[in-house]
């Protein structure tokens, strides 16, 4: 369960523990030209630092063990392995047998019967920088394609004029508190008919991906939950000979790519992590407060951005990949 | 890409003018007595003719070709039929060569070059009988475990009052128009630790599972959306020795089961077939006027109910096999 | 594990005492003609009956229930149906806690505890109709690409000339016993290319494929056992500017095709129902001697022949997918 | 396709070419020690250099990057590494548009248009040493379910007395020629009842494992190709209360271990790099003389013997972890 993909298959690893954590691409299309130079800048991107964020000082520098030849991708697996450093274990030692409520702290006790076991290491957000790293390889890709992604920070705690967001995280962490946001992605250059009736569609791939970082609650595409307010009249997207009129349809029908622009909102908790004190039990089922101190961001959604991108980026990387393979089927007439 | 699952796998097929449509259940537990009569009435639920619902009589009857010996499943794959009956593909005749709104019409064109080429038939409600049949079947597995699944339409167009929900419905027809809604969907009985790290998340799968749907245009788990403006000390889930205090996490934290309720929504949009003209173009690239006159739901919502019930089922069966195959191999320390 | 292949992917089910067997297939290219008598012949091969073998009188027919529209397919899932007819339950009851030398009786029943229960009606040699239907589509794909499959008894109990086959086993079948074989099949028209590496090579393919049928117990391509015994210089295939020169290697290097005919061998050891007295222990562990009478073939090999080109047909098939996928991708400088 | 197993996943990636190789092992259970000490001796059992080997002096150091804590597994995936050396890669220089014969040269480049293009450094023996890692790591698991690997040259060019092999090696050797060998790969301490019917068998995954490693060209169970050759009377192995009388069907019946010794044996082709002049032609077309002379293996056929090991460790693991997976789902009443 630590693969992503079909076609461009990653498969994470490593822990915050360990020497190193990382990711291997397999279906990486050949001849690409790619170093590390192409990967390392989306890296920084996701790197806690700065003024808003975690003070950890993670100085990720990514290395490719394998899969490139005099520059450029042969088509065999991508390893891609990245240091661990600033590993400061201790400061969790006084947590280690209290549940931080809005953790998975409980959920992993439960499963594994002691945290630090199978995936405890890996339910961190340090695992995130080996998808982001292998998304950035996805993005060299697509951008030979024409295809781009980005994403943007949408609202936090309500508040959508991006000037205040500073604001309001630090004032909701002076008061010992987090605040969450929503985070929109959006992919442009989408060629029509990605996606795979009727358990390969797109949009089902794009939730999946997009739910599966930590800290997310709610997946919407195009008008999302809006659209459960509307008409059909008003939520139909028009045709003239132009192409479509609107996009409410946030570039998928029926689970296929129309072509237009691929639009993604999710929803991003508050960092669990919080100093004002909070009812929890332990491992022996004892109540106890808890006051989480330490280098936590009060506000994860801003990080989770770069994390978005790679991770649509892997969908439709993935997703063209396969498109490629049907349609050549059917072309040939095979 | 017509399969669902890992360990409790779901292969539909069949398309609306064929002989039958199906499914073919691969990994369903021994030893569990089950026939015809545990899954006709939840197809029955998702059959339309209601008062609110399209006019045509789709008598489902569900047939088990294989997978159940004197009365229980011996754990050899199920195959579920289901004849097809009032099949009128003439009705669909005037629209063969117009892309209709909202519709997979234009990217079925693009991606298969014709619209009742691959997947063509595959599109409709219909496939979602095969879905229900094998939902049904994962919900008689789950019931042993004392697992029980619920959905419920939350609102109609914005309106959250279950008694004006056939007046909201019933205006937009009368205009032509349809309308859209949010469904719930509940699992309560599930243990604690459900899920894997990283890449099978419970709510990654049940975001997948949901959005695969047809007309879904949103997944939340939990708070969901309403999470990103609130602080972390509001969306927290405290405990104490008796539980959760709250289930702002829906069932799931770091993607693994709470033992809570699992609690997810879906947007559901208005169903793009309305009576009033619309513009949109033809397979020629003519601008054209439709208006789609037939037998559609006015309310999609309405009937998606079971089908998410029965993907959510799915996804929870298919967890918890997964769960026990984990589970021992930790336990046995292999 | 009732699906085989990754591209053109073949679900079984169905077991001798209910009412069908079939196969559903996933990823039959789109637009290629398509009836039940394409499909028929293949069935009618593999049905006892002959002077040979078996009297039951399996009169096998097989249905197309979807993915077939206007005599072409779809692209959907082809779903093949084929009922079960002059099934004699009976005549097994009185070995019923006996475990019969040869069978699966004794591994059934050690892995699931009873041996009707899961994969019981699995294990019988009806499952392999399901394989030959879909071999048959397997070869109406192949034959579309000039590609043609045959297959043929080579020895019988190591008499090697056919005129004398018969002889040796009805021989063997008046001493109340039974007789192996040696099975070759062949591909010709494969173009070079087919297989990936280093872990979806064509011969690992074809050996699983071949091995994972009852009765197989050794698979050996081109040279096979033979190329243990020879030198370099007598095992290389030399080159001119016409091709090959020789076909040691039996049409693959290094997991890939050569584009020379591929030439497999399977050993088919001797039916194991035999009338003979032979010593076994019953589910209480009792010694027993058991004497099996009814409807035997006495040389399964005969039998065997459809069922090795049907699983040969399905790899070279799914083979050929895979390379149109990735073939594509090269091209295109993705 | 990088990619071997369903419950221990092994992903190799790496050329000779690169920094380094190495695999990643997701499914690995948590609990077990584990440290490079484990893995280190059967990688040194590959490594060319003995009298009868290759003069390359690969010192392979393998380093664990991931998945240990203080120690033992995580259940987390393992990340190996072996940093590449000796790298000399104009020894090929000469070669570089000839077709060697019995190589994967003409195959890959009619694959990929491109020798050293995706494939072409994977398919050197040295990605065998990733396998032989993770290999290493699988039969730790094993161990602790009192199960033991082990394999054996049975013969080299026909010739049977391991005093003789030396000799028929180094006559060869001296004469510009190779040879192939049979090799044996046994595993004992198997419980009863591992391996799912029908495309999921023992024997099936056996084939493929050891049919995929370079140069082997047949494989065969037990009595393999001589069971073709017997009467049933001769080839079914008898029970009495002590349990099987004989072994014939070598550990597998109806593709489920009956509990006795697997026996498997390979045959092994020449080396195909030989010093004698062979025809063959180059890229162009053009036909050439090729005398391949540098640092070969006269009888790779020894090397392959832990490599064996190793891939039939990984097989029996995955089937270890499938069963466990299935038996308690059975035994729960699920």
């Amino acid at each position: 369960m630590n693969t992503f993909g079909r076609h461009f298959r990653v498969t994470t690893f490593g822990e915050s523990h360990g020497p190193a954590i990382g990711a291997v691409i397999d279906g990486c299309p050949a001849g690409m030209p790619l170093s590390e130079a192409d990967i390392q800048p989306m890296l920084d991107r996701r790197r806690p630092g700065g003024p808003l964020s975690s003070p950890r000082a993670e100085t990720d520098r990514v290395e490719i063990l394998s899969g490139v030849f005099e520059g450029k991708t042969t088509g065999t697996p991508l390893a891609l392995i990245i240091p661990n450093r600033d590993v400061r274990s201790h400061d969790y030692d006084a947590l280690r047998e209290v549940f931080r409520p809005g953790h998975a702290d409980y959920t992993y006790w439960k499963k594994y019967g002691l945290r630090d076991h199978r995936g405890g290491g890996r339910s961190s957000g340090r695992e995130t920088a080996a998808r982001v790293a292998a998304g950035a390889v996805a993005l060299r890709v697509l951008e030979r394609e024409g295809i781009s992604v980005s994403g943007a920070v949408l609202s936090v705690r309500g508040e959508s004029d991006p000037d205040r967001f500073a604001v309001v995280i630090r004032e909701a962490q002076a008061a010992g508190d987090s605040v969450g946001g929503i985070v929109e992605v959006r992919a442009a250059g989408i060629p029509a008919g990605l996606g795979s009736p009727v358990f390969g569609k797109l949009d089902a791939a794009i939730a999946a991906a997009l739910m599966g970082i930590g800290a997310v609650k709610g997946v919407e595409i195009g008008e999302g939950f809006g659209a459960a307010a509307l008409l059909g009249s008003e939520n139909n997207d028009a045709m003239d000979a132009t192409g479509f009129l609107s996009n409410h349809a946030g570039g998928v029908l029926g689970g296929i790519s129309t072509g237009a622009e691929i639009v993604a909102r999710i929803a991003v908790k508050p960092t669990p992590s919080i100093a004002l004190s909070q009812r929890t039990v332990d491992t022996a089922g004892r109540e106890r407060e808890v006051s989480i101190r330490g280098r936590h961001d009060p506000c994860i959604a801003l990080r989770i951005v770069p994390v978005a991108e790679a991770m649509l980026a892997l969908v439709i990387v993935d997703a063209l990949l396969e498109e490629r393979a049907y349609a050549v089927n059917d072309a040939s007439g095979l």
